[in-house]
């Protein structure tokens, strides 16, 4: 939106003035419209503001609808706009989306919003079994692939970022497929951001469940990017850090492929090995 | 809380079953328990379901409560227990945190939580003044500090990580005097969580406002991270990566010191130098 910022770059004590290329960092507000049923108007809700890179906002929206378990379905999304108020100035108006819902989906706004406030009872809310939700559809076996297509992930993904990164240092997420071909690369700031945006590009283009596709991220697999997976069908996850404990317990309940630290042609598999093509072990 | 987990570590396709420490990822849900003026009962609400590495809980719900505004003041904060649910197992029992407001907080809990719903007018809500709150204190000028000091902070935060962390790989924050004192450290999986930790450490030692310390964390410094410092009353901010580009329109906006890249003698200083001891320019 701007120009380079100017700062102070110091080495050894010496200060200089340079410019410099900042990720950019902004606000998202996602808002709900649900037109209720007979013409008892319409049911206007804040979902959530998160920080993200600006860029494939509807892409976004799409995937954390899908992640956070308001939509059931893909058809429950009939639209997805930025805000017409006139008022706005342009940053604020493309810092604020509004996804249209079917009307099938309020039962699952508000659960998902608040917990139980009534007793002590609530404390097994905080339990994985919760988190979980009911959310996700069981996996299918899905496909196996190749030990070579996983080490190569992170080189696709690295390269894929090349091509629109200027500021470095920014997450990357990709769905590819089990033979190998990169389907969508997606940025921000935030990798869970950047797994939202592909999840999504898949969703807006009918292509959920991703039962046959690999999700590829940079950086490490926590708990919260196995559930985005497990809520779009993805059977294999890839990542180039380590996974954390209840990623793999989530993995491991659930039969997902659970890969981690793949760099240098080595990786780690955490859970149901049998989708990767492996040689004997020695 | 378990051994090792057992993976397959594999090396040009070849798999060898090893022995593997996780990073532990844990849900902790924050619930605030309000005692009510008169004999009107009790108010309970839970908060947040966040994910964290255990361990220093309850500093990182006070750190928690002071970065999202629930408190005005230290003093509302009256105690912060573990659930006493009998029926609990002590994995769910140490996963939920309780803390006992005063009344005077009930006003901020709502309205944190929930936008306004009801027009198009609440787009300016997803700006960088809303997002800021009316919350933080005005910065005192603070401390300056010499560019020595600065220069050694990540190797500071990584020797004091290496004592206690097994995995690799985990997010550190501390905070540090001015003249290069280490008060205090504390590793999360999640870098906000290691902020709220040290924080709040310090909120329950009284020492806040944090008018003369540096905050130093590992990686990427966000709006998120800036925020919590200003709302600890932290005039300088430290990190080991980039900042982003709302972080730095934070920074700027409220006057705080914000360097980032400090790696090998070098660093970015990208707001208010003034408080960084420098050599004069080339």
């Amino acid at each position: 939106m701007t120009g380079p910022d100017l700062v102070w770059q110091v080495r050894d004590g010496v200060p200089q003035r340079r410019p410099d290329e900042l990720a950019v960092e902004e606000p998202l507000e996602i808002r709900a419209s649900v037109a209720l049923p007979g013409s008892a108007g319409t049911h206007l809700e804040t979902l959530s503001v998160t920080m993200r890179t600006p860029g494939n906002d509807f892409e976004l929206v799409a995937g954390w609808l899908n992640a956070e378990g308001v939509l059931a379905s893909p058809s429950e999304l009939r639209g997805i706009r930025y805000c017409t108020d006139a008022e706005l100035d342009d940053e604020q108006r493309f810092n604020v989306v509004t996804a249209d819902l079917a009307a099938s989906v309020l039962d699952r706004l508000r659960p998902r919003r608040t917990t139980s406030t009534s007793s002590c009872g609530v404390c097994g809310s905080a339990s994985i079994d919760a988190l979980c939700g009911a959310g996700h559809p069981p996996l299918q076996d899905g496909p196996t692939v190749a030990w070579h297509h996983v080490a190569e992930l992170p080189d696709q993904l690295r390269a894929a970022q090349r091509q629109f990164s200027s500021t470095g240092g920014i997450h990357g997420a990709a769905l590819v497929s089990a033979d190998g071909e990169v389907l969508v690369v997606r940025e921000d700031i935030g990798r869970h951001n950047a797994v939202d945006k592909v999840i999504g590009w898949a969703l807006l283009a009918g292509r959920l469940p991703l039962s046959t596709a690999l999700l590829v991220v940079s950086g490490r697999s926590s708990f919260e990017i196995v559930q985005k997976a497990l809520r779009a069908g993805i059977p294999i996850v890839a990542g180039v850090s380590a996974a954390s404990s209840l990623a793999v317990r989530l993995a491991e309940q659930a039969g997902l492929t659970l890969v981690g630290w793949v760099r240098d042609g080595r990786g780690t598999i955490y859970t149901r090995p049998d989708r990767v093509e492996l040689s004997p072990p020695d």
